[in-house]
């Protein structure tokens, strides 16, 4: 093992230090952000900081980086109150990530990455149409990360469209059969294979294995 | 594709919505929260929802269910100001699930699910030995999320552990050679499996793949 100190940290060339440090906080979904303006432009991006704060509410977060590097999708989200979440699946990965790139505000990635739209809910907000799962959201709140000048994007599941078959009796999702995919570090992209299943855990009680 | 609404999800069961509704975010990290409190009794606990919010000042996020469901761990940070985070890996995904479990205030996780610790910094703050990725933080801010009670605990990265071989010579942390693994919904623990790299995005040039 090798141990390194906040000095080091900041002693380190800014794009090794992200390439470490984004990967301290473990693997990410990888998900594409679909959004438009009240001029009807539309615009997508790849986002892979997201987390699920709870079901009921159906609350989903995520991390908008600093303004002046990413403004189209928050500029969208605060115009219109509305969202989209696509899941990025193994054979779109390229795709998904030239959506990172700086296009400007009157570029339509879905056109530039060559991936095509599903328009949702009254709104008409686009998603990405390949995508197995595909979710339309509202906007509750924008909490400003002030030490960073990052955001947390808080949407509320208003209705989503998931492929046939993915949603086992109990609600499970396989994401695996769907080919979902999870980033590793900044540019890695990475086909997650299941290991295993656990009952819920109790204190006391040995971990029960699912089928 | 089959489309659900806010209605249909609202009158799913609990845990059911829980399991389909934790899908839509995606894949998540698993890794272990390490904590004390100041009577020197400590804690482990599995967080699921991770976000790296920048790496210059290193800051991660992670979201706490509601308090009254898992009080310890935001205790804790509260009362000393510092917490670790271990990356859970494929031979330890059992013992993680089993750290999920309401245990008492007084049980010490790691003894209970049969994990080594390793204490950290001056604050001596309990880490897994076991794991390849150790971290220690210090408390930033918890912002509280008010829609669902749940909280968005903001630490700085003060230093981390790393095993031997595991960054690039350009800061690519081999999470798959280190055997970390992520979650699939609430309960299900998969080993991601490297599909590709690729270069810094820019609009108007190819996708390129990285080595």
């Amino acid at each position: 093992m090798a141990l390194f100190t906040k000095a080091d940290i900041t002693s380190w060339e800014r794009f090794y230090r992200a390439n470490v440090l984004s990967a301290l906080s473990g693997c990410k979904a990888a998900m594409l952000v679909g959004s438009a303006n009240n001029a009807g432009q539309h615009n997508l991006a790849l986002f892979q900081n997201i987390v699920h704060l709870g079901a009921n509410p159906a609350l989903i977060g995520m991390i908008n980086r600093p303004e002046t590097a990413t403004p189209h999708t928050l500029h969208n989200i605060r115009e219109t109150g509305w969202f989209t979440l696509s899941a990025v699946t193994t054979n779109m990965i390229a795709a998904a990530h030239q959506c990172s790139a700086k296009y400007p505000a009157d570029t339509d990635e879905f056109e530039a990455v060559g991936l095509s739209k599903t328009l949702m809910g009254a709104a008409a907000v686009p998603a990405v149409k390949e995508s197995p799962v595909q979710a339309l959201l509202s906007l509750v709140e924008i909490v400003p990360i002030t030490h960073n000048n990052t955001w947390l994007i808080i949407g509320e599941v208003q209705a989503f469209s998931i492929a046939d078959g993915l949603i086992a009796a109990d609600g499970f999702v396989d994401m695996i059969a769907a080919g979902m995919v999870c980033t590793i570090g900044l540019d890695g992209y990475a086909a997650p294979q299941l290991l295993q299943r656990f009952a819920y855990a109790k204190p006391g009680s040995a971990v029960v294995s699912l089928p």
